[in-house]
């Protein structure tokens, strides 16, 4: 059990540190330099500082970074420590602790050369009495060091993830398809001494339940009491615990004292909370917060110690979608699927998010000021949900903070992710000390609603199993600690899918469109439609000179743009030219390559919504990057830039919207454009009668085509209309249809048209809502064109 | 934890006791009568034996203990102590244990009137010092009351299996397709005295790990020693621990000792054995087992405690079946299957067997003999593995102890089955107390070799999930307690089939081989073939009158004949008059009902393992059973009497034999009969050459139709031979088919054959090996006659 999380923002009691940094090859020398040092930081980005490198984001910097991985780091600063008071008539001496939110990865700490800790894992929080071991005022300095290792690495003769399958470092940062080789390494969380009452917490550990008709929270709370062991008994009897829940008004809703018996170290206390206001995702409800706060008072009303930690009230489940169990029907039987539909509060969600991958690198950059922005944008963009993908880093304490607030629900992967983690005593140590600090840290959250062992792992290319000693511990930690928030061992679990991650795949020519619109899934837990980033975004990371055109061996490639997943992945040169034919310059490629994605990931989102109630969740692949991609599913570049996706996401992720299922992206001449109308609502509204008018629009024609009118419905129902029939061209593309023919597309043959759903009340008065626009691709005169290796 | 398990055959220093038991309605009352009990037994059996009723098992008696279910039983006896030896220098006293290994299901015990222990829970033993409560000699009689509580049953509304679904109470006496709804209760283990020394074991628990080439296993054992509180210190320090481990011989293959200090409660010996011998399932290697034994000693050398367990070293895992990982092969990509194929020892293994149930009602009646019987006819039936189904009780010590002698395979479940286990707060206590003592109790069995949760938990009829408390904590439990050892959440899990439970499904139309060609799972581990019961058995439980014909609301249908699955089960006289017409007598029917079952279960086990790898398992549903069944899909009636279709089991388990694929049971004048042949493999010798002659024989006239040259194959391979092509009718039957052509079948009509498959060595000499021979049904004239419902 690890100690109870620091709230690192009240700073009341700290002491700032001045850092330093140096390397050494061997474990045993001492570094010949030292340069100044940031904590939190990153003993690359200290060096580079030091150094006057260029940012490592630019072209191929990363790669001055190889060496700095497999050498020692030692910080060092010299305390400034306080004055303690000392035992006085029934009262413990003060105590001087040392506490270290984080350090990555493994490393060891020496105060005056005595040794305070040696840990392996960034998460779990060091907090160690140092009262014994620091010197009096004017007795020396106090010099602190933090010796950190080399990134750990399972074998040599690769440089890949599979190095990180011994380890719970995140497994990203050894290399990825959206992320370089850059292995951070150093103090990522802060530092900072406290002084403590002899009598403090050691611990707390709160949980609740809330009672069927959720009229009721009944909450329970663990405490560890510390007493100066030498003064034991005169220390522990005549204390009192003082137990508050405060509204957000500052209103105690629960309100109890408990007098202290002379050995009771272990206090349980247990209250109501009655009619508790619930936590709901943002588009379901309410966000109310309470503060649970804990006070130890000595037998003369002194305060010894609080603890405040801010907490919500809602009951979260992972149930059976409707008509689930009728699966499967025939002998021999198997199991039903796993069930993956989210419930809160005893209302079915459907999840529309996407995967979160850090937004930096260098974890120890990481800051309230850009999860503010990019949760920001998440909520702005419909999203209620957030898969932390467990390839990167368990984000900070404000990540998590700032969900609560927003009323976004995190799904926190543990750090596992497409590698076989092989059970080793020594790695299964580490991971649950390392799990078991992840759990007491987030769950008083109530905006986390999933823990899951990590991404892809009963997969070929990780090849673990239920059976996996790793996963097993990872239950025990989840169901010991925290049993009330489910369980998964892996995502993809069964009936749940993961991929694909192209418009359109260039060996098979099939479109994500068609292979969403056959597949039956229970959720979708990763899909991508890759798009390039911005020019200023490509003009902050490429030398002018290899801008145009992209090229393989430029920072095109470095920066992901081409051999990362296939040959043309992530910027698809050859699916951008299949539809539109080459592009004359850099601007134009971006918006074509843009509009891709932006109708590629609507009719994704919009295709899993159609398929609720077996389907439950869409999470595309994925929000965010740790550094500017040029071309990337992703649909906010670093730094926080949102590309034009991500608004066309939010468009597809409306709560109420009329949709339309379209089979493909690019027509032609005479075919029967036959897209299939429904009314989508994850809305807790009863929904009333509306009506939909469908126009067909191009070149500054519209064309009305139908009304349809809609019924009302339930409260979280789709839908589904009618399916037009329309044999193109537009209106205004015909008799134009003379220029193409043959098998090769020139940029100014395909004409774009729009398909626009336009809401009206009942009455057929318009609604403040905006339309739904589906932009599509008409080849004049051309019948059809498939890949003849079509999987049709 | 549990304390460890009870060696009952030791009984140096056991007391006889002499009980009775007499009931009340009312918890707080006394029993009026009290009539002599006998333990380990039932209070039904005792109650029944005072009233001198008939038997349980004819006709329907068994209605007649409907009321005792809901009373509160009280057994009684009078204690005859022994003398315990004071305290005496450097010596504590002796202490007096009372010791019971199980009380079925929820009760109170209770000395001289003082509550010694309530629990609730059949598995978890009891084991307390009742030293400071008895009566010395000669002040009094020493009283010892267990108080059974009546059956738990979450509601009262339905009489059903459901109403055990918040307990550990195994379901299937609440009413099951093969047993009457009749529900245990009373003491079903040995109760025992035990004299202690002041120091003694209270807990112990070896694990060990084998390196990955075998050649060492590395053990640990954990102790926890008890010593008399009141001579704390004098207690402990100068006592000393022998440990040994001793091989079939007697000789020590390791031998340590620790002399102990003085608050050394919690010792942990590590040691290493070099090259044990491995201990494999009978139809792959040898059985050894070792003697795992430790001694405390006194200062002085006197013996203070002992104990003794045997043990076995193998390495079980189950692994991904080879070709697991290429699925799922398109996107969206959900996980591969879990993994079902058992590993022992680094060799993959197909597993044959059958579900076990209780085979006995009253688990009081459990007995090593029957055990010995039962086990001593799976092993000749070729059988390695038995699946312990979670609706039946866990087993008593000898059963396991055969398992490993006899080299087959335990797959246990928990006792949870078909229900919805609600994860209440007591029950999961409950649950966590009984789990615990079971897996501490069989977890040094090396016939044991996956757990599970229980029995088609997710499933409709269930429906749990992998996120139900119950499962999570089992999986907790079992991974802290014994992590070397697979275990499931269920059966089946995804890939795995149960089912079907019939020949030919009267509704569909189609044939289990059929169902079972089309399948492709991992794992078969649930299928059945119904036959009816030997005349003797017949006689036994039906009384005379209602022997012929067999009717609904007779003692047919009280033992399973009628309306249990569907309104035909077991007996299905209708699938029996489809293929053969009405029967005309008693022995008719029996005779085809036992050729259905024998040639269905052989066409089954044989698919099961031409599927190999992809399956890895045929366990069929079910070996054994309860009670009487006038029918059911059973091999072996109860008590212990062999149907034919065990031996024809027998015969589809060979570890080597030819087997042919074939399409169905009945063909008709001019059809292409065309199994295909199969050379079967499970054995770990390299296969060599040998022909297969194959024969067509009927009304005494044989054709050889082929030989196949079989090539030589690896150990443990499968070789798919050619596909015969021979168009009906045989030649003795040839001019014979003028009768038939009707709809109707008259029993005369139809002809039997027999497919029969003799093995030659490469030079064509006969093998000392039975043939394969499979009889089907011609009918003359026929074309063909297939149900217009057939799904085929």
């Amino acid at each position: 059990m690890s100690s109870s999380p620091a709230d690192v923002d009240a700073t009341s009691n700290t002491f700032p540190l001045q850092w330093e940094v140096g390397w050494t090859k061997l474990e045993t020398d001492t570094p010949e330099r030292f340069v100044p040092a940031q904590v939190p930081g990153a003993v690359q980005l200290d060096w580079a500082r030091a150094e006057g490198w260029e940012p490592y984001w630019i072209a191929d910097n990363w790669k001055q970074y190889e060496w700095m991985e497999d050498v020692f780091w030692t910080y060092r600063c010299v305390l400034q420590t306080p004055e303690l008071k000392p035992e006085q008539e029934r009262k413990a001496a003060q105590k001087l602790f040392l506490r270290m939110d984080g350090v990555d990865y493994r490393f060891r700490v020496s105060l005056n050369g005595s040794l305070v800790r040696e840990q392996e894992g960034m998460f779990a929080p060091v907090c160690v009495d140092i009262t014994d071991l620091i010197h009096p005022a004017g007795k020396g300095e106090n010099v602190l060091t933090v010796q950190v290792f080399p990134a750990p690495k399972s074998h040599r003769e690769a440089q890949n993830r599979a190095q990180a399958n011994q380890s719970c470092k995140p497994a990203v940062s050894y290399g990825w398809d959206f992320h370089p080789r850059l292995i951070p390494l150093g103090i990522w969380q802060p530092v900072w001494l406290e002084v403590r009452e002899g009598r403090h917490f050691r611990h707390w550990d709160t949980d609740y339940t809330l009672s069927d008709d959720f009229s009721r929270a009944e909450i329970s709370m663990d405490i560890c009491i510390e007493r100066d062991k030498k003064a034991d008994r005169e220390n522990c009897g005549g204390a009192e615990l003082h137990w508050q829940i405060l509204d957000e008004t500052g209103t105690a809703v629960l309100d109890q004292k408990l007098a202290m018996e002379q050995h009771d170290l272990l206090p349980r206390l247990k209250g109501t909370v009655q009619n508790p206001r619930l936590w709901w995702p943002h588009d379901q409800g309410e966000q109310p917060l309470y503060l649970n706060r804990i006070e130890l008072r000595s037998e003369s009303g002194e305060l010894l110690d609080v603890h405040e930690q801010r907490i919500g009230f809602r009951r979260v489940r992972l149930v059976m979608h409707e008509g689930a169990w009728d699966s499967p029907e025939a002998f021999p039987k198997s199991r039903s699927n796993p069930p993956i539909t989210l419930e809160i509060n005893g209302r079915t969600i459907f999840c529309k998010g996407a995967n979160w991958v850090s937004p930096e690198i260098f974890p120890g950059l990481l800051a309230r000021e850009t999860y503010a922005t990019q949760l920001g944008m998440t909520r702005a963009a419909n999203m209620n949900l957030l898969r932390m993908w467990g390839g990167a880093p368990v984000q900070k304490a404000s990540f998590y903070e700032l969900c609560d607030e927003l009323g976004i629900m995190v799904w926190q992967e543990f750090p596992l992710a497409c590698n076989f983690y092989a059970g080793t005593r020594e790695y299964l140590r580490v991971l649950q000390n390392e799990s078991e600090a992840i759990v007491m840290k987030l769950k008083p959250h109530p905006s986390l609603v999933i823990w899951c062992g990590g991404n892809e792992l009963f997969n070929a290319w990780s090849g673990m199993t239920d059976q996996s000693h790793a996963l097993r511990l990872l239950n025990s930690v989840c169901f010991e600690l925290d049993p009330e928030r489910p369980f998964l061992m892996t995502s993809p679990v069964d009936g749940v899918g993961h991929g694909h991650y192209v418009f359109r795949d260039p060996e098979s020519g099939q479109e994500a469109w068609e292979v969403f619109q056959k597949a039956a899934c229970t959720a979708y837990c990763e899909f991508g439609c890759p798009g390039p980033a911005s020019r200023e975004v490509l003009e902050s990371i490429i030398p002018s000179a290899e801008l145009w055109p992209p090229k393989v061996g430029t920072a095109w490639e470095t920066h992901h743009a081409f051999g990362v997943w296939m040959q043309s992945s992530h910027l698809y040169v050859d699916v951008l030219e299949h539809y539109f034919g080459p592009s004359d310059n850099l601007d134009v490629m971006i918006e074509r390559g843009q509009l891709l994605q932006c109708e590629g990931y609507k009719g994704l989102y919009e295709e899993a919504r159609r398929q609720k109630p077996k389907s439950s969740m869409a999470l595309c692949w994925c929000l965010n990057e740790p550094w500017p991609s040029a071309a990337n599913n992703s649909l906010i570049s670093w730094p926080s830039k949102p590309k034009p996706a991500l608004a066309a996401v939010g468009q597809a992720c409306r709560p109420v919207m009329a949709s339309a299922r379209i089979r493909k992206f690019q027509w032609g001449e005479g075919e029967i454009f036959d897209p299939e109308l429904w009314l989508l609502s994850d809305s807790a509204e009863v929904r009333p009668r509306r009506q939909v008018e469908v126009w067909l629009e191009h070149a500054g024609t519209s064309t009305l085509l139908l009304t349809w009118n809609v019924p009302a419905a339930e409260a979280n129902t789709n839908t589904q209309g009618p399916r037009i029939q329309y044999a193109l061209p537009m209106p205004s593309a015909r008799g134009n249809s003379a220029a193409a023919g043959s098998s090769d597309v020139a940029a100014a043959d395909v004409k774009r048209f729009d398909l626009v759903l336009r809401a009206k009340d009942a009455s057929g008065f318009a609604m403040h809502e905006q339309d739904s626009r589906y932009t599509l691709l008409f080849v004049p005169g051309r019948k059809q064109r498939r890949n003849p290796r079509s999987m049709n």
